[in-house]
C-alpha cells in the first residue's frame, strides 16, 4: 500500500505488532511510555469499545490493536497528528478498528456517549504547566508534554465520563504525580486496582507510573511486580519483547 | 556475660551486627520487616535522639545500635516483650544507648517530651481489628499482628507528636494500607518522601511497603528501587547481607 509522507515524516516501524506508523520529529514521537501503557492494561478481547485520549499519532490504538478485537475510538487536539494517525491507521488497514478524531477532551463527554466504554486509555501531558520561559519551544511538544490545553483534572474527568461502571481507565504518567492522580481519580469515582512501576535499571528510583482504576470498584490496589527498563547498556529482554517481539 | 533465660526463651543471633536476642516462639518473635525496616531508614548517626514504639522484643532499637551513636527510646505495650528487650539490650552491653519503656503508645506523647525526636520507627499492627473469630487465638500475637491497642491513626498521631520539626518517621506495613498510611501520615504533618516496595520475588506483587516521612516536609516522593526477598528458592544477596552480613 501507498502513503503520502510529508516533508520530514518517516514511516517507522512497530516491529513486535509488524506494524508501520508515521512520525516526525518537528511533532512528537512516540515514547516507550505508551508502548508500557499499551501492554500494561487489561483490555478487553473482544467484549466493548475502547477509547484513547490524548491520542498524538495514534500509537497506542495501533498497539492495541494487536492484542484485541474491539473497537477503538482515540481523540487527539492536534490537527497534524489526527491526521498522521488516520494516515497510519489507513496504512495498516485497520480503518475498520480504529477510528481518529480530532478535538478537545474537554468536549469528549459531550461529542461521545457517556458511560459506553469498556477501557479508556491515556498517555496525558505529564507537567504542570510551568511558566512561559520553560516551556518547550516546540508547540507541538509543549501541548503533548504540559498541561496547556488541558490539566490532568481534565482528563481524569473525562476518562470517568466516558467509561461504562466496572469499565477500566489505564494511565501512564510520573511518580511525582501518583498521589494526586489517586486523588482526582477517587473524586472521579476512579478506583485504582493496579499500580507497577517503572525503573530506568534495578538500582533507580521509578520514574514512571502505570495505574489501572476500575470505575465504581471497590478500594484494594495490587502493586505488580517492577518493570526495569535497561540493563548492562540495553534495554532489559522485557522491554526487547515489547518493542521488537524478541522472546 | 550471663543471661537468664525463661522457659521456652531462646538467645537467637542477630548475626549481620553480631548481636543476640531474646526471643520465644510463645510470644512473639521478630520478622523480616523489621529488618527491613531498620536498613531502610536513614537515622542520624549522632545527632538526635531517636524512638521506636512497638517495639516488641526490641529487635529495630537492637539492629539501629548498630549504625548510630544516638540514644534510642523504645516502647512496647506488652509487659512480657518489654522486658525480654531489656534482658537483650543488657546482654548486649548496651543499655547506655537503647532505654526500653513499657507502655501505652496512646498515653506516649504525654510521658515523653514532644517534637524532641529526630526519628521515629515503628513496626505497627498490620491488620485492622477483625471480627473475634478471626483473631489469632494467642493474645500476644494477636496484639501484635491486629488493631486491638492501637489503631493505624494513633500510631501515625504519636509517631507525629513525638518527632521534631523536620525529623522523621519510618514505617512498615503492607500494601493495601498505603492509601490510607499516606492519608493518615498528611493529616498529621507528616508529608512521605522515601517509599520503597518489597516484593516476595521479582515476578510477584508487592506484599511489604517502606515509607518515610519528614514533618513538614515538602510534597515529593522518590519511590526506591524495590527489594526482592527471595529467588531461587533461597533469600537474595540482598537480603542475606541484611540477616547475616554477607556481600
Amino acid at each position: 500500500m501507498k502513503i503520502e509522507l510529508k516533508a520530514d515524516e518517516r514511516l517507522d516501524h512497530l516491529l513486535a505488532q509488524q506494524l508501520r506508523i508515521v512520525q516526525s520529529p518537528s511533532v512528537f514521537s512516540f515514547s516507550l511510555d505508551a508502548v508500557l501503557l499499551a501492554n500494561f492494561c487489561r483490555i478487553p478481547y473482544r467484549k466493548g469499545k475502547i477509547m484513547d485520549l490524548c491520542s498524538g499519532n495514534g500509537v497506542i490504538p495501533l498497539l492495541l490493536s494487536s492484542k484485541t478485537e474491539s473497537l477503538i475510538d482515540a481523540l487527539e487536539i492536534q490537527p497534524r497528528l489526527a491526521e498522521m494517525a488516520t494516515r497510519s491507521i489507513a496504512y495498516n488497514d485497520l480503518a475498520q478498528q480504529i477510528t481518529m478524531y480530532e478535538g478537545d477532551l474537554k468536549e469528549a463527554s459531550g461529542r461521545f456517549e457517556k458511560e459506553t466504554y469498556a477501557y479508556v486509555t491515556v498517555n496525558p501531558p505529564y507537567f504542570s504547566t510551568p511558566p512561559a520561559g520553560e516551556k518547550n519551544k516546540n508547540e507541538h511538544y509543549t501541548i503533548a508534554r504540559h498541561e496547556v490545553l488541558c490539566t490532568l483534572e481534565d482528563v481524569v474527568k473525562t476518562a470517568s465520563e466516558l467509561t461504562k461502571q466496572n469499565g477500566k481507565v489505564g494511565m501512564v504518567h510520573r511518580p511525582e504525580r501518583l498521589l494526586e492522580i489517586i486523588d482526582l481519580m477517587r473524586r472521579y469515582r476512579l478506583e485504582p486496582k493496579r499500580i507497577q512501576w517503572v525503573h530506568p535499571t534495578q538500582m533507580k528510583p521509578a520514574n514512571t507510573i502505570l495505574i489501572e482504576a476500575i470505575k465504581d470498584g471497590k478500594p484494594g490496589v495490587v502493586y505488580e511486580p517492577p518493570i526495569f527498563v535497561h540493563e548492562d547498556g540495553g534495554y532489559t529482554a522485557q522491554i526487547r519483547g515489547w518493542l521488537y517481539g524478541e522472546d
